[in-house]
């Protein structure tokens, strides 16, 4: 159950599908960031992350999180001091500014290290995910007080950060929140309410918790746009920036969850006692807005943790696979029962698992890049860029967690859905990445209302056209890239054949539309983390081509082609599901079901 | 959580897709056994399941079985209550010869019992089915001795039955069983040996269990072709039929399970203490054979229970997307929050739930109705049609339960990840059925090699030409008819493809034929439960044309419509998979994975 990190495939991507060195050379601020610098600093990440983050990650499932009397709640033996070490490495702060104690590294680099931390232990990285979460709204709508107090202290790991956005009655449906924040007339506020469903909004890992709050101020509009945002902490900060007293915000439970078991999710009561000191967040009644912020941040951060999980089922499938031994190999090619990995099934399990893996490596490496020369460059064809592939990041790398978690388990067989293997606790642990930080649903509605038909799906089909670019690349190749290329130039097809249909469906029938999001969203995502390994594929025979690192480039082409003569083709099922099943999809009658 | 059987539509199946009342006219043995009988049954098959064995469900995975000093196991409080009512209702014998205590129904109307058994409590309705096994095994190999000494108790439910194969080097490959039984000169063995993951090897609810067990004879060849099947008793059977001293076969452990787990999963040590007394069944060296007569009435059980359990957890995601009310239609046709069966990307889940779980039923009922056939009249064009289907009854109906039970989680949002939700149980409970009685691609192994390559691809290639009668039918129908059609042919051809592809491809190149296995058994199957749904789809029609159950009837409708439009078009990608897909599914150097 060890983990290695992929360090090299990462740093692959990062050269060929974000361009970092481009990217240090385009950005001053990025000047010393370069492929060297990524890979002294994901081969010091890897090491904390295989040696001391990774070895907790059973134990934590075995030993979850646990509430006690007082609100309190103890995390996994262990837990508290990786945390230690991770933030004394100065990973909490990797993306955030020098100002307040970050280092300022791109995404395209941090996001690698957050993939390596949640490969490791995904309950454990929820901890700084939401952190960085916090920071980021801070960073963009928090008073210049605020980001002073809370900022460095949740950099330095003093302090962590939670979002409480979810009510009882308020999911996906923002607009149906109840908190409620009353000013004190001296600058504060009183908040009073339920938030359930807060990761670390309990713990013993650090000595605050800066809760970031969604309630409604009294006379706030009804729905979304009467929703601010408060900073809540778990315990008053002095002026000085000392820990003063307990304020009124309490855990009161935590749930039994299918998986990621040692991250507490807490019912937080606030208020209870007389009101909890809240702080406000920018103007009053933007709050969904700057939440969204956190949100975008947390939604990248869910896609990698998608893949994260993908990886490190993969190659505890492999390490099985390798050692089992059973049956003769089909082609009488070993003299007797041989390790499975010698079987064809096994291989084209192993291989898809790789290939999604990779494909949505590829894709989170673009996107990262295209957000580092949005907000560095102020490029904002890169901003649109990242925005449109944010949800596909989110919604295509977690629904193939589920595949390729699930064929984990089944590599192993009977062994598999045995808990002391470990492989089921990765199938379980997938099962939130769908749900959490808006569903898929919730994913394929930003993807086809803001994303899609918002511009009459124009910037949908621009890149298209850079698929077809690669396309015509590929038209010069190798009889692997010609094979790449005609599945690519079916599923790009497909592709547009459904962005045509959307945009000229989008005014008469919304029903049809939106029963046709998540569909659409796995096109695309199919599509797009293909075309990242295309372009790797185009990459790595340039390599091999130079007689560079043969043996790497090789297998970046063979995953290449994998995916796209097994994974690829799924895109046709999905136009014809948008195309023509809407009709089906709505027709039974409520009262059918 | 509650569970109500889905006796209409099992009815419609047993009606159209198995001819029920033209098999209970053409054999006398069945002659009472019609649509009325079936109704009465299967009404009182629900009353039972669904107030009695239902509610345990939820319990048993709270409270699973336990192991206890001795090698005592405990089941879930309630289980050997409900398994008392359930034995005693008479359901045990409900296939099974009147000779022996049997009721002799056909295995079309057995078979949807035993749906309701799985859908209403999978880990409970295990013991049933591991009986049905070893009944079936004794009464193929089985002296008349052995016969008149164990079946009625099984059948009456004093005593249970188990399958021992597994041992920890011999899993899917049982040619490395070692498990061996040394003949004592009076017609008795002595086994000595380690068995794994027998399920209901121990337990409290009878007060004997009767393992068959796989072991080799001294001097036995090696491989398949030197094990013999056991009777071993739990407790030794005296000449008058009483219970008499307790044998030498021992529980040590249970296991730590993802899923199931209720069921005791048992780690059996055979002559630790002299050596366990067992009762050779049939001949030396045959014991393969006849364990494959058990094998494939479990296997088909499990396709039962893959559906089963997509049946449980459409329902209860239908019942949570009534109540949960979250955000405004986006059609507008609510002034405010509604329902979530309200969105369409919800109807879409629903709907694919549904959509497979109908069709995987009616591909049972149709396989069932064969079997009937084949057995009471001898017809071997209908055996063959059971024994092609049997791998796809296990292998499609279990894999697609992985992608009901997770959508059924989905459809829950964040409550699906909690555990007290009771959705999240159908998911675990689910990963266990693509392994066990042979994995997916152990399924797919026997689909290609025995029953395709076997005959040249002959018979696969008939069972294309029913389905071409077929969409020749449709072609006179309603709009939803011709829609079912074009998709109904486009999966028929993609069928096609493959299996000439496999005739071809088997002969030269095994590791691509086999490489292309599991896709082959997932085209197979998704094409013939499509196939199914649209036959019930015209007899539906004929339904409206009469003015018969007009709400019911058009359901069927819209279902097969949906199934057409949103699952035939996967076939496409599977058949591309198999005939472009070998290659690079199997390039990749093993030290590259």
């Amino acid at each position: 159950m060890s983990y290695t990190a992929p360090v090299k495939d990462m740093l692959f991507n990062m050269a060929h599908l974000a361009q970092l060195d481009g990217l240090t050379h385009d950005v001053p601020a990025f000047a010393d960031h370069g492929l060297d610098t990524a890979q002294a600093v994901l081969e010091e990440c890897a090491k904390l992350t295989e040696q001391v983050i990774a070895p907790l990650n059973w134990e934590g499932d075995k030993n979850p999180s646990s509430w006690h009397e007082g609100g309190i709640v103890k995390t996994t033996p262990g837990f508290k001091e990786a945390f230690r070490q991770y933030v004394e490495g100065g990973w909490q702060g990797l993306v955030h500014p020098a100002d307040f104690g970050g280092q300022g590294f791109p995404k395209v680099i941090a996001a690698a290290c957050q993939e390596m931390v949640n490969s490791a232990n995904l309950s454990f990285a929820l901890c700084p995910l939401l952190t960085d979460g916090a920071i980021e709204a801070l960073l963009t709508a928090g008073s210049d007080e605020l980001k002073s107090r809370y900022i460095p202290k949740m950099i330095d790991g003093s302090w962590t950060g939670s979002m409480n956005l979810t009510e009882p009655q308020a999911g996906s449906d923002l607009s149906l929140v109840r908190t409620r924040a009353e000013p004190q007339g001296d600058g504060t506020y009183k908040v009073f309410g339920t938030k359930i469903f807060i990761t670390y909004g309990e713990h013993d890992m650090a000595e605050n918790i800066v809760h970031l709050v969604l309630a409604r101020v009294p006379g706030a509009p009804a729905g979304v746009k009467g929703i601010s945002l408060f900073v809540v902490p778990k315990v008053l900060v002095n002026a000085d920036g000392s820990l003063g007293a307990r304020n009124d915000v309490h855990c009161v439970s935590i749930e039994h969850k299918l998986g990621i078991k040692a991250s507490p999710t807490a019912v937080l009561q606030f208020g209870d006692h007389g009101g909890a000191i809240g702080y406000l967040v920018g103007d009053e009644n933007r709050g969904l807005e700057y939440m969204f912020i956190m949100m975008n941040a947390a939604r990248y951060g869910v896609g990698v943790q998608g893949l994260a999980l993908a990886e490190r089922a993969y190659q505890q499938a492999v390490g099985y696979a390798r050692d089992r031994v059973q049956s003769r190999p089909v082609d009488g090619s070993l003299p007797g029962a041989a390790p499975i990995i010698h079987h064809p099934d096994v291989r084209r399990m192993l291989m898809t698992m790789r290939a999604l893996t990779e494909g949505c490596r590829a894709m989170a490496t673009m996107a990262a890049g295209a957000y580092d020369r949005g907000h560095a460059q102020g490029d904002a064809a890169q901003q649109a860029l990242y925005e449109f592939l944010v949800p596909l990041v989110k919604g295509y790398s977690t629904e193939i967690s589920h595949e390729v978690t699930s064929l984990g388990v089944q590599v192993h067989g009977g062994m598999g859905f045995i808990e002391e293997t470990g492989a089921a606790q990765h199938y379980r642990d997938a099962k939130i990445l769908t749900i959490y930080e808006g569903t898929t649903a919730i994913q394929a509605n930003d993807l086809v209302g803001r994303k899609t038909l918002r511009d009459g799906g124009q910037f949908a089909r621009g890149l298209a056209t850079l698929v077809e670019a690669t396309e015509a690349e590929l038209a010069q190749g190798s009889t692997a890239a010609h094979a790449v290329r005609a599945n690519l130039s079916h599923a790009r097809q497909a592709y547009e054949a459904v962005v045509d249909y959307l945009a000229a469906t989008g005014k008469g029938n919304l029903n049809a539309v939106f029963a046709g999001s998540v569909p659409y969203l796995m096109l695309a995502g199919n599509l797009v983390a293909g075309w990242c390994l295309a372009r790797g594929l185009l990459a790595a025979e340039k390599a091999i081509a130079a007689g560079e690192d043969l043996a790497f480039m090789q297998a970046k082409v063979t995953t290449a082609r994998f995916y796209a003569e097994h994974i690829l083709p799924r895109t046709a099922a999905l136009r014809d599901a948008v195309l023509n099943g809407a009709e089906s999809a709505l027709a039974l009658p409520l009262e059918a079901f």
